[in-house]
């Protein structure tokens, strides 16, 4: 058997992993009085000329927040374009009934009036607190001022967004492609109750190339598959999930082919900050599978082993105990089918150490474990069945997890 | 709307919590040295008067352990009988590749001999560390002792072999139905790596009544479907779950109509102990579903709301975010298809106390709180759709879970 147990090649471009504002777009925030930490809760992000083409991507999950909701409607009222979206954080807004749904309606109204323009054109964003309603009489003055006054087409105006947008995160995630003449830029949140299934945490990715919703579509549903999907934290699906890709057009220059690798690139580089942001974690975990019989089955596979409670506290304890890893392969699910694994034909690398391969190898565990002690592992998995490769990104699983989501309501 | 938030009723007979040996088997274990603790670790079940009758169900997991693989193998070769189970515990033998099935074979040749058997009448189980090797020549010795003088028709023999079966439990899982002339008793073991799919961790149910495979097997599977499957401790399947349903007869009385329900209320009994015992769990979590459009979706539901980790975290510390709940009952799958759920139909209630009802509604969150704090937390969810009702079983997750499994190869 001859497996290289260390990383894939990547076929995506490089990544800043900084906000970059694209042209035709303004963003801010400001505190209103959401979050009890008195942090930024309120932000807005706004076209600089008229609608923006969209692309986005929701929550599975039934319970459907307001303003995921709301943001679907929007959409299919206005064919895929948008002007604004209005992002509050320390609330979710979900499971509050028809009242959380009027507070939410009420509070995309008042921007769009300050915006003169009509309610359809503009999406809305919100975590926090499930079953908490939005104090929406209190954020009706900030949000004047902030549309009025407080929007800038400048990297610290997106900072501002992706600062604002932030929960139990420790610190902001953005992500930036240079595409050409254009520029795609990514920022996101959330690292708790996260598991998107066929949607993510909340992002938004900006371009000022020009690319119809249709094309932008195709390109986030492509990338979607391949980088949030394969991000878990703690297996809980959330009801705000929403990712919204823009493009202004501004920079007069076509996205062309180049787009979708660009928006995966910054969508990978996202989902992989938050993965290693997530609720108490001190590793992040990329896990890379080959020789799987296509790549859905790679990523199943790879998802598995990161989901894997087992797996995450074994690399907490910087324990090489690739049994663990072994088993939740075992255990991999595609559409709900298992996906062929044959013990015989698997190898396992953990930090680029072989560890298994049809059979348990010799490693020296102290050194191993060492190695583990890191703010990202590794870990590698061959099925020796074919071509399919896959990847999935997750973290460690510490006491510190259990702490913030015992000790709180979050 | 009008929901009762008081647990569903029962259609199962009583169940005591205790080994009650039936006629016809006789059970006993040893220390032989595979428990670095010094702990009981090869057990023995087996029959009296020739083969008993066989169910089995085995885990789904790709990587089956050489145990299973033995085990499914003799009870095709042999149409579903046997007159002994060869239980070690300490040693998975799972990823062992050939080495790890000849040692089992060997292990279960040694058995057979000494009780004048073919090998293809004794059975296997083990659990523990995946990846090591059982120790088959230090287990020779102990092994024709125990079968030629340690085994008896006892209460106190069954108990032996449920204390053998334990590695990280913290107790022993036992549960006795009564059936006319006749008993139904199990046994089962298993706080880690314990999320069953279509099978469950080691666990034997023994019953002197008059059955034949076929029947077994039906009463069986259909009490797993409702009891070990839906049960989870960590989202993880193991790669040697095992129960085996064995009736010797010797009682001279069918089981009969009353045989299924039997089993059923034994093996629910040994789930819910098992999930109080979870890894570093203080609090069993039962999970009753009502109002779905079939019991299939009411236990997607439940086992949706027992695995979630913000929901098994909010149990531990006492918090009655049952926003948790929504959210998780929103992701439910059952066979991969989202479970219908409509906020405005969706009743919750904790600990019988009433919290959303269409509708967040008002209660005393530090008189719930207090109430959360005990040994079992029921938790009600009514859909509001159809007649489907159903249960799940969980633990909350705690630091210690985290400790256990970080701190130690296990």
């Amino acid at each position: 058997m001859s497996v290289d147990f260390g990383p894939l090649p990547s076929r995506l471009p490089e990544v800043e992993q900084a906000p970059r504002m694209p042209a035709g777009f303004r963003a801010g925030a400001v505190r209103a009085g959401i979050k009890e930490s008195g942090r930024p809760d309120l932000g807005v992000l706004a076209t600089t000329n008229g609608p923006a083409s969209v692309a986005a991507v929701f929550t599975t999950n039934r319970l459907a927040a307001a303003p995921v909701r709301l943001s679907r409607q929007h959409l299919a009222a206005n064919g895929g374009h948008a002007v604004a979206v209005i992002s509050t954080s320390g609330c979710a807004n979900a499971a509050t009934g028809a009242a959380g749904a009027r507070d939410q309606a009420r509070l995309v109204e008042g921007a769009a009036a300050t915006l003169g323009q009509p309610p359809e054109q503009v999406l809305a964003i919100s975590t926090g607190l499930i079953g908490t309603r939005l104090p929406v009489e209190r954020l009706r003055a900030p949000l004047e001022g902030l549309i009025a006054g407080g929007l800038a087409n400048t990297d610290a105006g997106l900072a501002a967004l992706a600062e604002q947008m932030c929960t139990t995160d420790t610190r902001r995630k953005a992500a930036t492609v240079r595409l050409g003449g254009a520029t795609v830029t990514g920022v996101s949140k959330g690292v708790g109750m996260i598991h998107p299934q066929m949607a993510t945490m909340l992002a938004l990715i900006l371009t000022d190339a020009v690319a119809d919703p249709a094309q932008l579509q195709a390109a986030l549903d492509s990338a979607v598959g391949r980088t949030w999907n394969q991000l878990t934290v703690d297996g809980d699906t959330s009801t705000n999930d929403t990712v919204f890709l823009m493009a202004s057009g501004s920079a007069g220059v076509a996205g062309g082919p180049a787009l979708a690798p660009a928006v995966e690139a910054v969508a990978r580089s996202l989902a992989r900050q938050q993965a290693a942001d997530g609720e108490g974690a001190t590793t992040l975990i990329t896990c890379q599978v080959s020789g799987a019989t296509n790549d859905a089955a790679a990523r199943a596979v790879a998802r598995a082993v990161v989901a894997s409670s087992l797996v995450k506290t074994a690399v907490h304890g910087r324990d090489p105990n690739w049994g663990r890893i072994a088993a939740a392969a075992g255990n991999a699910r595609c559409d709900g089918v298992p996906v062929e694994v044959e013990e015989g034909r698997l190898s396992i690398g953990i930090a680029s150490v072989p560890v298994f391969a049809g059979r348990p190898l010799d490693f020296d565990a102290a050194a191993l474990a060492a190695r583990m002690d890191a703010a990202e592992l590794l870990i590698r998995v061959d099925l020796g069945l074919g071509d399919g490769v896959g990847e999935a990104f997750g973290c460690d699983l510490t006491e510190r997890y259990v702490i913030e989501n015992s000790a709180y309501s979050t």
